[in-house]
């Protein structure tokens, strides 16, 4: 197994992360009118739990603030708009918040904002990393933000500004490998259990093929130097490190156990059939064959109120950066 | 009077319009899913056949696609949400159509297209010339069409393009001399009842400080070169030409009869009480006082279906041009 | 003849103008590194009076600050290029000042002032209107002040800010009509010489067929209203209002005598051959057609120090309206 | 050591790279005027042959462009300045090409190709991978590209394009796992000196704080895959993977023996200092002291004609891209 190493650095590192007083960062909060969390959406009524959590967080962080949320995806938006008119499903489903049978993208959530006089907007990402879903939403949040009428008074928003994903974006502040280290410390219980079980803990993320996703590979460096006690190995569905990354690595550690979890902010489709399913081709399957147990978590990253956390801070960091300028 | 001259080289000039085979404007319209009508918005129940004679002649142009409104005023588009509960109200004025009671500004619109999955969208204003409210209109409409994903599927809309304004736009194509032509042979009417009571015809625009104002002094030129048998004066009420110039005009020309219109595309509040109200600086009131018998029509230029018809002539450009690119 | 108003009024509307401590605009100004004064160019030596006229004005303005001159114009660029080389021309024209047989265009020039370390520079045009080619620089100047860097010392210049032309441009600050007045305020020896030749006074200017042109017209009232003891008229070589206004005008009047002169920065081709010359259609003898004398004088506007000034006090607002962000 | 592995399924996936008539490419490349290779440039002479090398490559792809170098380091540019007037030094340093001596920046760069009237321009970057320098330099081409005059005949360049660096850019196409891919074929000639001396292969890169940097993790991985027969490690001076991820990996392979080059473009001051210096954090010093051989290689990547060639076909590829949309 890798040697672990570099703790003291990372600590030393955190210490100098720019202080905000307390108060002035207070009082930028509580001017929000609005805030969006933005998520691509579950169509998994148990899967909710990750998003209602975030939820929660954030209104723990902005009371006074309306919070919306927006989902990405047009076909989950559908499924739900679906479901508004089927009364047998939400008599079978009685816990859903009903704003889900309503729920909007992005676009339509910012317009019913500003038809509803709300002028200081911030919009959070539950993404993971800045891939491809951040960067698209991050266009339309840049192109809302950006219209530039005449007369100040006439923009649809006083401010927009956008909330960095859970492991940071590229960019001078905040260095994305702080928001990777705020987010390794919020697994401590997943090592805790790993390392009952004595097995590896593996987290399968979703990954790209066309950004450079190696906020993965120094998540992964990232947990093995703080928690020296359990071997952390992260793979994608799509993109680097793969599932042929993390095999290569179980089979030169030679550990009998896995411990396996989705690195999603939900735990959905990919949890549950390309990572715990009986397919061929599952995780969990390919890992088996390999004469490996493998135990699976089904919680998204979500969650994790710590996790979820680490959303309602960045809403906050983005407002602060935001109307500090 | 001035002199009136140049009509055969602006015949001649009309001329050279590019020619676009209809079959092909025909296919571009067809594929069109959703047109926006951006008004500024009216109040006045009897002003509101201004913007749906545009309604009509839009779905001439337009038969398949969905034909929406759009008002830019936060304040009227309260007015009319306000009615939506006002059930005596409503009563009183049955012949109201419903969409009004919910319309929404342009990025609500834009969404909630977005959400019915239209995908090609152009958008028509119904300002006269291009100052700054078409401007604001234009660069919320710009922002949501250069919304750049990095898939093209993921993008709000296929396309979307906006139309220019009656009186045309700076640019290379069209020139918007044409359109200042084009738009004043649809004033025959007007100068017809102004002739028969041996009167000067006066138009009061609305003109801004801001941008500069020569489409409508040009509409005057181009007026009295095309219509010779009357004088036509045009006035804003904010910016150059103004009042001052009026009556200058009307001092010189020693007129003893004006037939007075608004030169707006709804004859709202300016027409009903800074032109032909009672006030002491009402146009009519100045007027009446150099002695001059003024007769006043609260008719919106919309209500002409020729005017109304150079929206939807344009819209149809908007689409000509974009996807013929 | 036109009744002559509201002089009152404007004097009144200019003390609204906005009040700048002169110790601060001082400051500001001192920190400019280097101006550039970009003009259309002239090829004629004598013409270049202007050019020098209004760089004397801005070394006024900016003494310690590098003054250098770009023309746009690729052929009069060529011109002095190959002059450089032509020993007999250089003799015969001892006054050139050397950097003219190695003027560049703006992108060059912005090229050159980077390798020279210059990083607070303000570009003043020369051009009389906000038209196509004052645009098409704004798009070069916003280009370069818009490279956005991940660090900000990486950027080309700290700042680079444009001023605006002597007639002002569209927006809120200042108002163009405020430019209009100031620049109509430099003319009065123009007037005077009209008034003692018993003339009216005709300005020719450029024009253009895609902008709208309203500062030319309302250029001619305030002149009128300014100077009520002279009848001023303006017309375009291109756009409105053109020769065929001017000579409308003249007619109307019953003028014998018009003292005409370039409304041009420079008095170059145009003034020299499209007004002044002998062919058919030059004014002067279209005019002199009319059975009017006509007497010309082929000064361009920057050979009028008080015009030239106009554009060092546009630099400097530039500076000062930008670094006073 | 780690297994090796998948090199059928990186071959099978090359295959899909998308294949261009090589006529098409051809005439589009002949209609380039200009190619300005910007690098961060270097004062040493005997690193200059990295992009001499680059050079020759270009020139046989556009043996008809002008090839123009922009150097992005103003120190750099400094230096060579400075040499221009020293004699001596020229002297003793025949072999230096003259443009050196006059070097300039990417803006003054483009500037003097407009005055030459060269249209059709691309740039190519010599960064090894898609970092801060790349991007600071795409956000001046970017901004020069989109200068959008009223008339295309106006724009400073009928096209300017940038050709991505050695190991790709993020985006659809190309995947830039098919660049990491090309340059690891470049890199026999280094593994078979490794194999030959029984040495561990570590290249040492620039790296950044700021951006994600797994195109050097995943080059590793393809390494080690295309070339079984050697290990090779690949750390940066700034960011992940760091030396300490070098040291871990070899105290864990237990080598011996370690075969060190510079994984830049040039042999500058990295590669001569921190890499192969005497000071105790030198690379060399610190793996020495792990009881380990380490044999340094002074040459930059671009001395390797094949690496050079990417560039070149990366010239390519920007053209074919840009002018065949």
């Amino acid at each position: 197994m890798m040697k672990k190493a570099t703790l003291l650095f990372l600590i030393v590192s955190l210490s100098i992360l720019p202080a905000m007083s307390p108060a002035t960062a207070a009082t930028k909060k509580e001017a929000v009118d609005a805030v969006v969390i933005a998520s691509f959406g579950t169509s998994y009524p148990e899967a909710l739990k990750a998003i209602l959590t975030i939820d929660k967080e954030m209104r723990k962080e902005f009371p006074k603030a309306e919070i919306k949320h927006a989902f990405t995806s047009n076909i989950i938006r559908g499924i739900w708009h679906d479901r508004a008119d089927d009364a047998a499903w939400k008599k079978a489903n009685p816990g859903v918040p009903g704003w889900l049978y309503d729920v909007k993208g992005p676009l339509a959530t910012f317009g019913a904002l500003q038809e509803e006089g709300k002028k200081r907007v911030v919009v959070q990402t539950t993404h993971v990393y800045a891939g491809e879903e951040y960067l698209d939403l991050k266009a339309y949040v840049d192109a809302i933000a950006g219209i530039d009428t005449l007369r100040a008074k006439w923009k649809p928003f006083s401010y927009m500004t956008l909330g960095r994903p859970a492991l940071g974006k590229a960019g001078l502040h905040p260095e994305y490998r702080n928001d990777i280290e705020a987010a390794a410390k919020t697994m401590a219980a997943d090592v805790k259990k790993a390392k009952k079980m004595g097995a590896v803990l593996v987290y399968m993320g979703h990954g790209n093929e066309v950004f450079p996703t190696s906020a993965y590979i120094e998540f992964q460096k990232t947990m093995n130097s703080m928690y020296p006690e359990v071997t952390t190995l992260v793979g994608t569905v799509e993109g680097y490190p793969g599932l042929d990354d993390v095999t290569t690595a179980l089979k030169h550690i030679k550990t009998k156990k896995v411990f396996m979890k989705p690195f999603m902010v939900v735990a959905g489709d990919h949890a549950r059939n390309d990572m715990a399913g009986d397919e061929d081709d599952a995780w969990k399957t390919v890992i088996e064959k390999m004469r490996i147990k493998v135990t699976c978590e089904l919680k998204g990253l979500g969650e994790n109120p710590e996790w979820a956390k680490l959303y309602a801070e960045h809403a906050v960091d983005a407002v602060t950066v935001h109307t500090g300028k």
